[in-house]
């Protein structure tokens, strides 16, 4: 049986659910690296997999498929031995999912990515930081976090709707979340620090995933200590920066 | 049987989506009316029902849901005698169908309804307009009606995805699109008439769900009335308004 392809880059959160999804769950699939950093994602081939030129997107077979919600779910689907509680197959507990994903996208997702690159993100790319957009975002992170907090993980289920274990909405969300590492201690404690139940729910995400999870998060600390040489540099006034391997290029 | 009761402003997108639905498909509901413009969506009653406080929800029995897709998608699975056309069972179809409903969030919807609310509807509800954000919502607006056009329209078939059939996915695309007809006539030519197969797609998913979708729409008509009379009166040098009926307070 042929292999399903996954085309991703580790750096986007998106791509890290998908990733970690089918690692856990003994789906056999082959990583095809599509780095952001070099504009990969808008080459001819892989507008010949998903015309949008964004990731992940799949190939099953002849079958191209990208959104990352929209793969999960078909992965879960179609695969065998899932276990049901990443996607329920009782309609109302599958429908209290879809309605946690589709939150997502101009909630927690339209905050929290605009926010990590205005703020911090950006210099990697070869882009200049954007205060004013990354305190629009802010906003909507900070708000976004608020919500999780006090009605997505209201009860006494360590995941979201007071589940007792995980769906494939905590490891879209929680793969979302885990890009604020990029930020300095100082940032992530004040924007994630007042929000008790959402720190242990990433925790209990990250252990119900082991040890993909880390795994395939270890390249945002590599990341983290880029954006940290630079930020030093610019402290000390050397403006042009000394390490070794920068990302070269536009997101 | 109880009757599944839909909590719907018909001022409100997807909620003229959901509604739609239901009547094309005979499904027994109760539409309850929740007046965005009397704020009525901010109700204790209404945020037990929907904690976001936003429109739609549905009531089934027991059973609590919002997010227009997730009900689109519940009620499509739940209720007996709904064509398959509108949620293949097939998984490739259905994946392909998630896609497009992921895709809309932050592309037609995330343009489509900041660019009314900022350029016409505000002072029907008692706000200012806000140019700058209109102009960057008509960027957002455009972009997606491009790709409508260019990638979802792509193939022989009337609907998204090349289908011979609508689904969920087409109602919902194009019940956003309805709220251009609140702009004026210039305007609206000008953003849809480059667009011809976006255009007839619009006509073939109002002919597939006639006569409902006319009936469900026919508020936007009696709105657009209000606005270009107090454009009118604005053009006259007339600042308070004669309509009878301002709708009068916050979206």
């Amino acid at each position: 049986m042929l292999k399903v392809k996954v085309y991703a880059d580790r750096m986007s959160q998106p791509s890290r659910a998908v990733l970690i999804f089918c690692k856990v769950n003994g789906i056999e699939f082959d990583e095809i690296k599509v780095e952001i950093s070099k504009r990969q994602q808008l080459s001819p081939e892989f507008a010949a997999i998903n015309p949008f030129k964004k990731l992940p997107a799949i190939v099953d077979g002849r079958f191209k498929l990208f959104e990352s919600h929209a793969i999960l779910i078909y992965l879960a689907s179609a695969f065998p031995g899932i276990a049901d509680h990443w996607y329920p197959a009782d309609l109302s507990r599958r429908a209290r999912i879809h309605s946690v994903l589709d939150w997502h996208h101009l909630n927690l997702r339209h905050g929290a990515a605009p926010f990590v690159l205005h703020s911090v993100l950006a210099p990697v790319l070869g882009l200049p930081l954007n205060p004013k957009a990354a305190a629009e975002a802010e906003k909507i992170l900070i708000s976004s976090l608020l919500k999780l907090e006090n009605i997505w993980l209201k009860g006494n289920g360590r995941y979201l709707l007071g589940n007792l274990q995980p769906s494939i909405a905590d490891l879209s969300l929680v793969c979302e979340i885990m890009q604020l590492e990029l930020l300095d201690e100082k940032d992530r404690e004040r924007i994630l620090g007042p929000h008790k139940k959402v720190q242990e729910w990433i925790e209990s995400t990250r252990n119900a995933t082991r040890p993909h999870f880390d795994e395939v998060h270890k390249v945002l600390y590599k990341v983290k200590e880029i954006i940290q040489a630079k930020q030093s540099n610019q402290v000390d006034g050397v403006m042009q920066s000394k390490t070794k391997s920068p990302l070269p290029s536009k997101m």
